[in-house]
């Protein structure tokens, strides 16, 4: 399989994307990656051609540039070669660390939605605590600012592909992020969104899901909207980074006596520390698009760099894309209630 | 000052109810108490009777039921007794640990709203780590599955006087909880929202905060729609709550080594909680209504009873409902902002 890479967006670009890039490739012996950037640069630090080509280019996009704008205008940028790399089929799968609205926007406008799929969304595999598997799937984590029923409906079905083909979780249990548990929870999208997924014929629906349940396996597939998506998720990262900070800071200022237990403990708290590491999982992936287009973050590291590469490599094996491709184009009326709620909403 | 207080709601009712109002009868000697529930199974547990007087009701709302109709046919239940003595000026603010819906339903249908007061929203102090103060006020955490531009413009007049009438802090900082920080994020709500908070003149507004750094001190007030007020609120209390059994797994599970440093870091552990327990500010308050309304968590106890109640004297004390009450009197012009904004939502 081959993977498009924008080698130069990120905080570490080009270095820590080639490392990454070197580490995947010792890991992997299918995988052949194509490398879109300043090729002097990426030659620099780039150790073994193996299985690697560079794809020469002086364009990029930054940090800060309108996202639609920006795909529309740097037609030679690495991010916008490497996306038109994979609609023309020289590569299988598309990653960047780079401008997470030009992301969505090359994957949507370049790659291209499913048909059927109204809008591609934003999913994220986080750490599973105490539920039957040690993670789950959440979508959609921004890419839409608004969503209809419809929409939260078919996140469902993508976050059920998701979660068999990639996790490989059996059955997996889809819930509805809400403001409570019971049926008529929320506004009106949600509980018409819980009647949607509630019919769908492939889901294994349990219905709502609150936020404090998350992190401990409430469900394998969560189903949001973008703004309470990317609300729960940037909620779990900060509270999460406040404690452990709060933990060292007791430490250390809490005199001899916790400055000792500190190091005592030091091998449990690594323990936990790599619990809720979900970076091992990968980055994010645009569902609903026509090949893999996965965007990891931005100061992104040789490691989580990788761990995106083996996360796109099980996708292409395991064809997580034709698999969504072929069932909405089997099940016309899937596509249909869609349609409906879309008029409707 | 006089508080009704629901004695019959609530997981430990009215056991720590009870004992929650001694405590605080015994810290402020100018609250009177009317506890409204079951005179005898009140009276089994109470041990001093001064400035604290019984008003007895067979009569209770549960935590299953369906909250407007509770409070609508249950006239003798003891919420919407304790409600409608604050309606009648019998007493000053109302408490309960009961029925969330019910609570709401009973401050704005008995208590009654606030005129030109949309909707009234709940409102929780919740920990700052690294701001200038060591807390932040947030609103609507749910109290309103759904919310236009003109009440989230509200809610930040609302949580303004609190941060500066209950936590004395001076010109706090309101922020609008958003997708990402640059003026246009978000569906269309959260971008008139945006312009009409930055035109307030009384407010010091300073645009879109992330939910990562909430607890940062991001802002003292943060304004929001309680869908993601209410997913924020969980996400930090779950993801609190996760990370603090890890630990403790962790330390437990970790052989002699880490049960020793489990031990010598108790006391910086202890301090740690103490930073993030939000229950010592008490509970969370409907503003918008014509007086106090605080609701406890079910599961309260009597520290817990005891710290809303000492909350709710600091509002009464410091005249937190008619200074909102005489802001909105005195100025038409942002009720006006507010009825077109109403009529084009």
């Amino acid at each position: 399989m081959k993977i498009a890479v924008d080698a130069m967006g990120g905080d570490y670009a080009p270095l820590e994307i080639v490392k990454g890039v070197e580490k995947s490739r010792d890991q992997f012996s299918d995988i052949e990656f194509i490398l879109f950037g300043d090729e002097a640069k990426i030659k620099a630090v780039l150790k073994d051609t193996t299985r690697v080509t560079i794809h020469h280019t002086d364009d990029m996009i930054e940090m800060g540039e309108e996202p639609v704008r920006a795909i529309r205008r740097k037609k030679n940028s690495s991010m916008v070669l490497a996306a038109t790399a994979v609609k023309n089929g020289e590569a299988d799968a598309f990653f960047s660390a780079g401008n997470t609205g030009a992301i969505l926007a090359a994957g949507i406008f370049i790659v291209g939605r499913i048909k059927g799929i109204d809008r591609p969304a934003l999913a994220t595999v986080l750490p599973s605590v105490d539920g039957p598997h040690d993670s789950f799937v959440m979508m959609d984590m921004g890419a839409n600012a608004e969503s209809k029923a419809a929409h939260l409906y078919q996140y469902g079905f993508l976050g059920d592909f998701y979660a068999e083909k990639v996790l490989g979780f059996e059955n997996p249990r889809v819930g509805l992020l809400n403001l409570g548990t019971e049926e008529d929870k929320g506004d009106e999208v949600h509980k018409e969104a819980w009647q949607l997924l509630n019919k769908a014929p492939k889901l294994n629906y349990i219905g709502n899901v609150e936020a404090r349940e998350l992190l401990n396996g409430a469900a394998d597939v969560v189903v949001t909207d973008g703004s309470n998506g990317n609300t729960a998720l940037k909620a779990i990262e900060g509270t999460a980074l406040t404690i452990i900070n709060l933990l060292k800071e007791s430490i250390l200022g809490g005199g001899i006596k916790a400055k000792l237990g500190g190091l005592l403990i030091k091998d449990a708290l690594r323990g936990m520390r790599d619990k809720l590491d979900y970076t091992k999982a990968g980055g994010a992936v645009l569902l609903g698009v026509n090949a893999p287009v996965v965007k990891t973050h931005g100061s992104a590291k040789e490691r989580e760099v990788a761990n995106t590469f083996a996360q796109i490599h099980t996708m292409v094996q395991n064809g997580l894309v034709p698999a969504i491709q072929d069932y909405i184009a089997n099940h016309a009326d899937v596509i249909k209630v869609t349609a409906n709620e879309e008029s409707k909403g």
